[in-house]
């Protein structure tokens, strides 16, 4: 029939560490082989223990300084900084390389939802994340691990993968270009972030509420590709100039 | 039951100027009210008229010297420059910002798919496309108008939306900030690209074969918000430089 569907799973509890999310999802939802389950990073993030303490950071004097400019709290500078290896860009806000190679503001931590003096980091490795939750499902699922970004050039967030078990990051397509203007003649779909996309529109304000989305009837390869740009191929990172600290 | 489907429309015949969109889909498909419409922009441009022959075109001083260092063809570069407004990237390849405001390669501009020595440019105006095909449809549907689109950071192109009607692009959402790195209290999701992210996935390679994907079941504001990101909000842009020839 090539219809697909797409569904929240409902009732989630809220997540705390060491909770199963592989035991939780499928006790309210009858997996089947091939669905393809998206899960909000925060409480991927939750059930690994990532939340932390402000109190817990002391500012170096590269957060210090940053702090200043940006007028933020030192302690959450520095908790980006920890989780970054790279600075994109230092103010008015700061855009930063995850260790894993994902680039976001802040670092992707989310410092509204763990409650005060409290900051929600990333997952430390989403692609392991997402794989250990798929091998602990029975059926044979994939799984893509989503976050929320803004974009240069468009308004808005947007849903993207930060990790995904299961599923290739890629299709292959037509046209990119290299940091010379070579036409690739190979290229790529991003399709785990268009699914991600999708799954962050389903899954709503508030994504605590309904962090899981279940798609199925999908056509998509079980591996293959990359997802986050090298350097050497980002013509717009390039010019964004070196701000290591 | 919260769950929503995604169909794309079978057997749509190959499209030409004059076609009329609205009639092609409902032959093929029995929309419902609130059905959201994800529609190819090949496939507009095309009805619309949209290809041209490169010979048409005479390159300028400005196209003449672009395309010597982009070793592209001067009438290419020079069709590029008569859809933008404004160029962002000069070289290893065009990023440039159309005249209805979006920012893509080469104005969007497909010189892989029209024949030999003709190019198909991105609809006039998408959101007036957007509506022209809403309005055929006796349903109260919703119509996305969908491109392809390379993005910094991220490898891979993804489906974005450049048109839209009887859908509000985005959804009031949290924190982004502002060129000051004030965080707005009211900010926005991008429902419109991320459905349109679907859809591009759903419609698969080669879109000239299915360009057209069904969504049912969701639920989206009707109207509201701005998707292409005014240059005094977009710290990215702003560090570009400004290229105008």
């Amino acid at each position: 029939m090539d219809i697909i569907s797409g569904q929240v799973v409902k009732g989630m509890p809220l997540v705390k560490e060491g909770d199963d999310l592989a035991s939780m999802i499928m006790e309210r939802f009858a997996l089947q082989d091939n669905d393809l389950v998206c899960i909000a990073s925060t409480i991927v993030s939750k059930s690994e223990g990532r939340v932390r303490g402000l109190a817990r950071y002391r500012p170096g004097p590269v957060a210090l300084r940053l702090a200043g400019r940006l007028r933020s709290d030192p302690r959450f500078v520095q908790a980006v900084l920890e989780e970054s290896r790279e600075i994109l860009i230092e103010t008015p806000f700061l855009l930063t390389v995850t260790k894993f190679g994902h680039v976001g503001v802040n670092a992707g931590i989310d410092n509204s939802n763990a409650g005060p003096g409290r900051i929600l980091l990333l997952p430390e490795d989403p692609m392991a994340s997402a794989e250990r939750i798929r091998i602990a499902m029975p059926e044979d699922c994939a799984v893509i691990v989503t976050d929320t970004c803004g974009r240069p050039f468009r308004c808005g967030v947007a849903g993207v993968a930060i990790g995904w078990a299961g599923i290739g990051a890629v299709r292959d397509w037509r046209g990119e270009f290299d940091l010379e203007g070579r036409a690739l003649a190979i290229t790529q779909e991003a399709i785990v972030d268009e699914i991600a996309a999708m799954a962050n529109f389903l899954m709503g304000e508030g994504d605590d509420g309904t962090p899981v989305v279940i798609f199925r009837g999908l056509d998509y390869p079980k591996e293959g590709g990359r997802l986050f740009r090298p350097r050497e191929m980002d013509v717009i990172r390039a010019r964004l100039g070196d701000h290591r600290p």
